[in-house]
């Protein structure tokens, strides 16, 4: 079954496209699990496999951050392998994110380490989907393509970033297109020529909510490419801000929010109701409330639930 | 000790500004070592440990790619650490090619990852230097010089990469610069402000043997900023299309070969002088040989030797 068959089955099943980014940053961990854990890397793993217990059944998937667990070097890997497996045990897609890039063989390495696709031991840390980072070209892409499309998995290429200095290398331009429209154009191609599930191909895009024109113009010049949106919540996106990244029938986009989640027990209405004693209801109440902004100033509105769904 | 002096030390030592990379393939791998390894991670730590004892005192640093490493899992991480630890016992520097690249803590998660620079207790995988994408924007760069600078560490920027569909993005414009020149003034202006030794910034450029014209004209606009040069030998760069990337003492740039070097015993006059059995002597030749041909070739030459080299 092709990635995007096995993501918009999941979209259906949970009715929203949130995406909840596991982050983890150890000075922000319940000390509860920080104390219990023998080093930052089991820290994370137990934070981790514990948001996943929280939010399966919610939303159709999760994004960890590979940065995190590499900063722990080995055993820190050795961790993301089995919260990754602990994700798809508990019904969700992952993707991870690693922004990986490179040429030729070396992309295929890449390739080979992280996109499993289907099959959960198809590589040592087995995910459904991988972030790339196309700054070296097109040509760099294929070899992700190829295994993308073998195994039944995911991509999504940077394209408009959230951060704030994003059109610093991606605005420049050739032929009246600037470098996020061209890597956009180049994935929307690839899509259009392959099969396709819903409309859409398996070759995704990274566009923030912080940039909401940008991401209106991308979804109208890309229909055969979904997208995955950060920058909503902590980064200042809005649900408004991400509307118009969807097909009427809400979907072609998911949005993701990693601290605003995470760390909900330490910020605002959370913090006062919860606290850290009961952080994982902080966590669920948090995924509940995204999900419900989404439902209302979005077209997930209009996603129809699967009777397999909760 | 900055990461220019640190290695403008042992490229005067040397007399020689060759890198050479270390890409394990399991498939080219010598079968005694392939066959008497555990897993292929095992055989990937074995053969370039050995190509490290091979290669020290006759070139300033290594270039392990980490992708091959990954690729093993956990596992390859481990022995990935290990190998970097190898090389710097034996005296070499580490320039870690994992292409990283993200905003804000997630970017300085990857330089705590991966930059010890002077300390070799500073990171999990303690490489001198890393290579980064970028992408994302100028403000992600940011993170990683603030700890190349703190820790005496280098980086490796990709600006003008040497695959064959490398201008496919990084050759649109804004404002009359291409985004590769863009990315390099980037670069200089950062080495420009900071300290400098030799006239060079700890804050390196990628660009490719493969487009001598470019790389000539990123010597002369980039006069404070190290190259590492990628391409020659099996992608078809050659010594006189990387001569200009020096300064007239023959600093400002590393030449990296990996293929032609690690599997010279499977080609011309390597496999017929050596042959597998003597693959150790075959690394060796293809070392002297590239470092001959720089010194014939390009400002090498006039690298003054220090009386401590060999």
């Amino acid at each position: 079954m092709s990635y995007v068959q096995r993501l918009h089955d999941r979209i259906r099943q949970t009715g929203t496209p949130a995406l909840v980014g596991l982050d983890p940053r150890l000075d922000q961990i319940p000390a509860e699990l920080r104390d219990a854990a023998a080093s930052p890397a089991a820290a994370f793993e137990a934070f981790s496999r514990e948001v996943i217990d929280v939010v399966s059944g919610l939303v159709p998937a999760v994004k960890p951050q590979s940065a995190f667990f590499e900063a722990c070097g080995p055993d820190g890997v050795a961790a993301l392998a089995r919260v990754v497996r602990h994700a798809r045990d508990a019904g969700l897609l992952v993707i991870l994110d690693a922004k990986r890039g490179d040429i030729g063989s070396t992309a295929e390495a890449y390739a080979a380490a992280y996109l499993a696709g289907e099959d959960p031991d198809a590589a040592p840390v087995a995910a459904d989907a991988l972030t790339v980072n196309p700054y070296l070209g097109p040509d760099t892409l294929e070899p992700f393509v190829d295994r993308a499309r073998d195994a039944g998995a995911g991509l999504y290429v940077l394209v408009r970033t959230s951060n704030p200095q994003s059109a610093g290398f991606q605005d420049a331009a050739r032929d009246g297109r600037r470098v996020f429209e061209i890597v956009g154009d180049t994935l929307d191609a690839i899509n259009a020529a392959g099969e396709t599930h819903d409309g859409y191909g398996p070759v995704g895009a990274v566009a923030g909510a912080t940039y909401p024109q940008e991401l209106t113009d991308l979804r109208r010049r890309l229909p055969h490419t979904p997208f995955l949106i950060p920058g909503y919540g902590s980064q200042g996106g809005t649900a408004a801000d991400v509307a118009d990244a969807f097909d009427a029938g809400g979907l072609g986009g998911l949005v993701n929010s990693s601290r605003a989640i995470l760390f909900a027990y330490q910020k605002g209405r959370y913090a006062e109701e919860f606290g850290e004693a009961r952080w994982r209801e902080a966590v669920r109440a948090a995924t509940e409330d995204m999900i419900a902004d989404l439902r209302t100033h979005t077209p997930a509105a209009n996603l129809r639930r699967d009777s397999a769904g909760p």
